[in-house]
């Protein structure tokens, strides 16, 4: 039987510039190792400063503070070699262009006190919603070696991972009998999986049993949803961690065979680190965890962002407006869930017709959450704020809708602001997509938990949640999304929109092959060219949760002056064109 | 005497995704460059697609539409060599990540009807507001070079020319005599002064004549402000053009002597373009323009950004709310210079003490503006709007002013929404700075032109605007900024404030380094720390104009959610910690 290593993970709380905070689930983490008689006990990417620092990265004070952090952690350090994810100062380093970078993100080894190495990350992911070229030093040692004990493990800082011919390869040639890989790894839908199915690829190509440590928690539009695990050589799974939960766990590890050549060659010998292997500790891995079902993935992810976000921005809660529609519906139950009932207010702002039911809706749902619901008549506001407009083109009738969203979010804000609440954009992706929300009005508040959520997943929650819990009344799902009546454009159904959208995101469909797929091509053109129109309606919205492989914000980067529209028609070319004369007169006749 | 070369030169304006804008621009550069006899044409970085693009470089619609534009292009160049910035798909490169890049950044060189060959930029500039690691790939020949007529010219595109070891340094080596710069770089106040002292540098180490050619307009948060210039190899200056205005220009460039080995070594043979050089037309360069006062230079800057985001984005014109204070003043008068007062709206919403005055200075200015005035009492509006919120804490004052700042922007963005004007918000960049402004309220606009203006900046411009055209009431000048008023700290004045904040924001300089250089450690800390606090509520202010060297925004990538507060003394931090328990106990309280 093949030579083990009892490897230690914990899934850390991800909290950005919480060094000592951080430091503490650190040291648990190692006291904990410590008791279990771990070989390695390895902690996700970053762990101490938390991650992605952004433009901290560049405050000499911060990098200094994570070091002496470090320091001290190391001081503490015992006979469990310990691997902390921090940034680290390098020699300045130049490459894709002028600037000089001077930290590296590391994965620092600590043992018997002291702070014995650090492995630099040699890949900088800079895509999506990663940044990692403009603020770090890339690793130049991406065949390094260390030696835990009786055995040589790698480390591969996450996008070190992915490459086909990076540093599990490197490593792998150089003599590794395990890797383990640190990593920060934003949640959306379909990760979970595509991290597994990547992992296992890297273990066979390598030949090497792989540890996968994933952090957890809200960082602002991001999730890290943990899931940690580990598989073997052959990329069967070991063991399995929760997701959207700390989690500390053994894995006893069945290492590949030593590579006899490795520590004579000078260049790739590894660091040499004695972890106590007597008495040896009676094998054993954590039970894995079960695998949640998609929308509970989901929702958690919505709950975490959510409630790491009015913590770490120091709110007392949050607070909504709750129309008895699925999407205000939705975010007060996430709210709730993420913050608990005592910490949400709803506020009903009913307003001309069909207030009744409306009203009912918001009392009954409120009432069943659990949370404090105030109602605010709009009426009378609406009414007075409306004689400071103008007398209303009838053709420019949703001046006065997107009023009394105004008016909401105004109100809303303000009793927020009253009671130190987080002022809750209930605006969804599919309305972020086509630019059907008014400006300051549904999309202001101060974070959009629904942001990343198309309308077809929302009511994908909606159904699952009631199934679960009960607590949605029937008109809810019934009532007609306000998104269909407000926009003019004539909307495909939510099952043709959605995929539309989220296939043009991704960017590897546009028109001809969406026509391809089977889509009528009025449609695409039409649905493509509102997304290209709504940019500059979305740049006024708030953060929110990234839960797709293409959110809108820091993953999908467009100008918002862009001329660019290849899907209209010259017909519709023609109506843009003399609209926008019109707006010109009109603009010119205001001097009078 | 040294050979010379007629290099032309043109300021196209700016227009991302605007092909047929672009190429119609280019075109009439080109029918100029052919009558004047020039030996070739240097155009501006990416003119053709627009610059920045983003992540429209993923759109592969987009770049082939680029390429059809560009060939069409050649098919009409004559014998003028015309170099033309342009997106050009290349093999998929990886490098820094795992994500291939399949698109550079080119300078195409047309001739005789046809493409002779595209120059790839080798730097690619990620840090402050460019992220182009993100999205295009790196060219490999930095030492390429162009045999233009009797000339070897070398190729660099703006990031390339400030390594000190990059393509300039290669061209040099491998022969050229000149070098031609295509660039899209960004204004901001000290960007005219730095970029002429790096390339004079260039000059001199490399022993080259060097045409820069910059474009103009405003791309969302940047202006491009042209500011062409050729220096001879001595770094002395042939030639300068008009900032903020499209231009063209002729050079005669004295060439560096030849260098007889060019065209032997195989791998460095250069391209070879035979101009028309018979008869040699009489040797001419355009006249340089004067240099324009610093004051003027960032006013252009604001009145450019406005205009083009004005006019990109759609809108008629723009309204904004004019309360009589400096910062409404500046943006009323920019805004009627960017746009002609004609599209302009300006809304008074006096409430409260004060009215009277506020209402006559408003009214004095957009008079002698030529601005059109509305003015709404909002006293009614604010009373009823108040009656929804609960008895307010006395302590939380703040809530009713802030409600003020909403309604204000509620009624205005609903004016605007009627006549399809943008929306402006009047916030300053020492407000973001120190978090001196309501949720929702004075940053609530859908563009914030002093968005980059600290307030000291503010004065200035009003100072030099009122001794050019008087129009500016003292009461305005005079009047307390009601920043003060509202900031419950301790502020100092802005000549301290100010240049504080803006060195703590350039990244060199952090406590030690300001104490050291003179400020009293307790305001520095007290400054540094409202920086850092208010980064949730920078995130929710608009777009506006970059107009400093370290801009919020894309040019300072800080997470909202951070924990790290190194400047918090203790007793500070005891008192955040109690204010968190009551807010926590306020919001626990709210279920009842």
């Amino acid at each position: 039987m093949a030579d083990t290593l009892l490897v230690a993970g914990a899934q850390t709380h991800n909290r950005v510039g919480d060094l000592d905070g951080n430091a503490r689930q650190i040291r648990e983490a190692m006291a904990w190792a410590e008791e279990q008689g771990a070989d390695v006990l390895v902690l996700p990417e970053m762990c101490l400063s938390g991650y992605p620092i952004g433009d901290l990265a560049f405050r000499r004070q911060f990098v200094e503070d994570a070091r002496a952090a470090l320091e001290r952690l190391a001081r503490d350090s015992g006979q469990v070699a310990t691997l902390v994810g921090t940034p680290d100062r390098v020699d300045p380093q130049r490459s894709w262009d002028t600037r000089e970078r001077q930290v590296a993100i590391g994965q620092a080894v600590l043992w018997g006190g002291e702070l014995r190495g650090v492995y630099h990350k040699c890949l900088l992911p800079t895509y999506d919603v990663f940044d990692e070229a403009r603020t770090f030093a890339a690793g130049r040692r991406p065949d390094a070696l260390w030696r835990i004990g009786h055995a040589t493990i790698g480390i591969c800082i996450c996008e070190d991972l992915w490459a086909g011919d990076g540093p599990p390869e490197a490593q792998a040639a150089a003599g590794a009998q395990v890797l383990v890989v640190p990593n920060g790894s934003p949640f959306y839908r379909a990760k979970p999986e595509l991290r597994r199915r990547l992992v296992a690829s890297v273990a066979r190509r390598t030949g090497l049993p792989i540890v996968y440590v994933n952090c957890i928690g809200g960082q602002d539009d991001l999730v890290f949803d943990g899931g940690s695990f580990a598989l073997d050589a052959g990329g069967e799974e070991l063991f399995a961690a929760a997701q959207f939960r700390p989690d500390r766990f053994l894995v006893e590890v069945p290492l590949a065979a030593p590579v006899p050549a490795v520590g004579k060659d000078t260049a790739r010998s590894p660091i040499t680190v004695h972890t106590r292997r007597d008495p040896r500790p009676a094998a054993r891995t954590t039970p894995s965890a079960a695998p949640s079902h998609p929308c509970a993935q989901v929702w958690e992810a919505i709950c975490m962002g959510l409630g790491d976000f009015v913590e770490a921005n120091g709110f007392a809660g949050a607070a909504l407006g709750l129309s008895g529609g699925v999407d205000s519906t939705v975010c007060l139950l996430a709210a709730a869930d993420a913050l608990g009932p005592g910490r949400v207010l709803a506020v009903a702002m009913p307003a001309g017709e069909h207030q009744a039911d409306e009203r009912e809706d918001a009392r009954q749902l409120a009432h069943q959450a659990g949370v404090e619901l105030l109602v605010h008549d709009l009426d009378e506001l609406l009414d007075l704020a409306g004689e400071h407009l103008g007398p209303v083109d009838p053709e420019a009738g949703h001046v006065r809708v997107e009023l009394e969203a105004r008016a909401r979010s105004m109100v809303l804000a303000s009793l927020a602001a009253e009671r130190g609440l987080l002022p809750l954009a209930t605006v969804n992706k599919t309305e972020l997509a086509i630019g059907a929300s008014s400006v300051f009005g549904e999309p202001t508040g101060a974070f959009a938990p629904l942001r990343d959520c198309p309308k077809g997943l929302v009511y994908e929650l909606l159904d699952w949640h009631h199934e679960l819990h009960g607590l949605i009344p029937a008109r809810v799902r019934e009532r007609e999304a306000s998104l269909r009546q407000r926009s003019g454009a004539d909307l495909p159904p939510f099952d043709i929109l959605d995929p539309i959208v989220e296939r043009y995101l991704n960017g590897e469909e546009e028109l001809a092959e969406l026509v391809a797929a089977g889509y009528e091509p009025e449609v695409v053109r039409g649905v493509l060219q509102l997304v290209d129109d709504a940019e500059f309606k979305r740049r006024l919205a708030p953060l929110g949760v990234k839960l797709t492989a293409r959110a809108f914000g820091q993953d999908l980067r467009m100008p918002v002056s862009s001329r660019w529209r290849p899907y209209q028609s010259e017909e519709q070319a023609l109506i843009a064109d003399t609209a926008g004369d019109e707006l010109l007169e009109a603009g010119q006749a205001l001097a009078g």
